[in-house]
């Protein structure tokens, strides 16, 4: 999932209390262990968190070429070797079966279950993809002075499925999903620039204004996700989300596809900053 | 006057018909010879143009400082020394006396005549201002492929007097003048990417979306300049403009100030694309 998540209510998910969470290496180690399986917000700040989809060989190719048509919802930040549960150009001690805190199983499609490894379920002909999450440019806004209204309410950016149709690759196709933040108009324009320096997480909004236009009712998130208030001097501006993907692998129904678990990131040693293009 | 202007009907300026358009030094030479006073939009295609302002060096240092705490209406490209009349970083054969097609003359704060040479008016305490005008940003708009509709109408941007207040420096004060373009969303997003690369041609805009925000009824034009219509899948955009500082001109009261007439403009030989900050 790549809106923005909160350090929400952790009490369920185990946490073994005393680690560093400035650094990213610790937070894989404690989350490789097992002893973490919480959100992913908050921790290794500065550090890219980026959403996940591994797939079988034989629908990696069109999945790559789903990303690379489709840059804004799809901003591929790695693509493992087949069978390689490493992400080296990320971390180089990641192994991506157990260095996430939950993970999400589907199978032709449909969601089966929520694990914590999957070093059972890994197969020599399964890919990783690893996408840009806005985590990263909401990271930029911030430091820039902007407020994130939903932060304060402990809320994340609400997220919407648009009219807009991504550009499908082989089985991969459906709408993009977007999520929406509101600003007042001098904000917008400044959230817009900064954005913008960050293509390789999501980037630009696609769309300012009148929600209509992209077939978006406010009030109607998707899955109840996110915080829909606009005020009356506010834009809704609406940005691409990594939801999308997982909505076109759901088209695509492959036997196997493992995604992270809403807000529970994979986090890379790349620093946010370093995605600035600009 | 920083609105983009177009050919209009020149008939009764007056201009030798053969000389090199493209050539910003032959234009200025005609100018100078007094055989070309019209509209300067379309000449020196990706040279820059400057809104000017002369004022008695007793005025400079405040309009001076009006310029850097009000950069986007008031972005400063060069300013001369006291009562010389050349701008040697725009151009080195530029002579402020005489290369304009139009100069307005003000009195304490009112308009007097239209001349097209101040050489019988040129005194050595005077101090040339040459700003930023939105010409240069609106050729990469266009070169971005973005559609200024007005062009098409033979018109320019709307100007408006908005309620935004500029911050003042001495004498000069007054509010915020505006232009406004009209643009689909994700057009008027690429368009706040594009003119944010241009901060010394009024940058990035000042409001997007409802005019009320600031004051602007769109039916109430500055002058009745310009085309206000916003059809309904757009969002009005809107740009700091270089008629603010002839508004605060107005409220200083120098007994004397020479300007441009709007839409004749100084030509520089300095490349729009040269201003690009990215």
């Amino acid at each position: 999932m790549s809106t923005l998540e909160l350090q929400r209510d952790n009490r369920q998910a185990a946490d073994p209390g005393s680690w560093d969470r400035a650094d990213p290496r610790a937070a894989r180690s404690v989350i490789r262990s097992g002893a973490f399986t919480g959100y992913t917000a908050g921790i290794a700040p500065g550090c890219v968190q980026a959403n996940v989809c591994i797939l079988p060989r034989g629908f990696a190719e069109d999945f790559l070429l789903y990303c690379q048509r489709n840059p804004k919802p799809c901003p591929l930040l790695a693509r493992s070797d087949v069978g390689d549960p490493r992400l080296p150009t990320l971390a180089d001690d990641l192994d991506i079966r157990s260095d996430i805190p939950r993970y999400h199983v589907f199978r032709d499609g449909e969601f089966m279950e929520e694990v914590t490894d999957i070093t059972p379920l890994w197969r020599d002909d399964l890919v990783t993809f690893a996408l840009g999450c806005s985590f990263s440019f909401e990271e930029a806004l911030l430091q820039a002075g902007l407020r994130l209204k939903f932060l304060a309410r402990n809320n994340v950016a609400a997220v919407y499925v648009s009219s807009i149709d991504t550009i499908a690759a082989g089985p991969f196709k459906g709408p993009l999903v977007v999520t929406m933040r509101a600003f007042k108009p001098a904000d917008a324009i400044r959230a817009i620039q900064i954005t913008s320096r960050f293509p390789n997480v999501h980037g630009a909004p696609v769309h300012i204004g009148d929600p209509g236009r992209i077939g978006v009712d406010l009030s109607r998130r998707y899955q109840d996700v996110g915080d829909p208030e606009v005020a009356d001097d506010e834009l809704p501006v609406f940005w691409a989300c990594g939801l999308t993907p997982q909505l076109a692998v759901r088209n695509a129904k492959p036997p196997l596809c493992i995604t992270h678990a809403p807000s529970s990131m994979l986090i890379t040693d790349l620093r946010n900053a370093a995605l600035a293009v600009l």
